[in-house]
């Protein structure tokens, strides 16, 4: 559980933070607002993209949490801007790695208790990362990625990979 | 490697076939031509709604196949319809569900050899699921879910989840 969750985590994190440094300079370059990029939606009943950054990291540290037995980490807020997401993905890699691979022991058959849809789920730990924590991670850095790319940044899947 | 692969595709593309049953029925409805669907893109340069679809089904074929030492299995064309991409579908998850289990022993550390952004690579099956199949496939299951998502397609991330 360890492997296909840290390593992961911290891969594809690290690569948005470098893809923020590309929309960043892409905005400068332009003299676009920032804010244009960090308010944007696919649509008006979705995340917009500080959201949906946000919302990866919080099913990083989360799922990191859950299957390690450890308190769900709570960070302050950080500005909506590219330094401020910045921030959160260094926070949150601060605490994914922080866990030691051995603290995952048993991982994929602990009791996960947690809420999804706004109903209380319990499952084991391996359904919970396949089925909700990492499916969900993805959906949201794709979806980050996706409103910058339909912004016009000059970003590839590599970029994306990492 | 058989559990964080074959259980994850086979219920992920099941629910995005019935994210195009709702995207059909959605097109349908207003009285929209299902094609404005299958060939919009995020951005000019990107692929299109069929070729987001066809991708992660490539991906999960593909990564089953090389992690358990099988051909590539070669599906024929199949039509750029909603019709036509759930036989793609379909077609994908019979071969990723009829590998046992048992074909993916030692699958972690088998040399992978592919072809990624056009260069030949070679490493373990565990880095080339974790940093080229899975990403992958998330990143093209999610664009075809922001594609439809972006055009007014009535879907929650619920219908992504499955």
């Amino acid at each position: 559980m360890f492997q296909i969750s840290v390593p992961v985590f911290d891969r594809r994190l690290k690569a948005h933070a470098a893809i923020m440094d590309k929309a960043a300079a892409h905005a400068e370059a332009r003299k676009i607002e920032p804010q244009a990029f960090m308010m944007d939606r696919l649509y008006p009943d979705m995340f917009p993209y500080w959201l949906q950054v946000q919302s990866a990291c919080d099913h990083a540290k989360n799922s990191v949490a859950r299957l390690t037995g450890q308190q769900l980490p709570i960070f302050e807020e950080t500005d909506k801007t590219f330094a401020g997401l910045k921030t959160r993905i260094d926070r949150t890699l601060g605490f994914v790695n922080s866990t030691a691979a051995e603290a995952f022991a048993g991982a994929d058959e602990r009791t996960i208790v947690f809420t999804q849809n706004g109903r209380e789920r319990q499952t084991t730990g391996m359904d919970y990362f396949q089925n909700s924590a990492l499916p969900n991670f993805y959906f949201h850095l794709t979806t980050a990625y996706g409103i910058l790319r339909h912004n016009g940044v000059e970003i590839g899947k590599r970029d994306f990979i990492g």
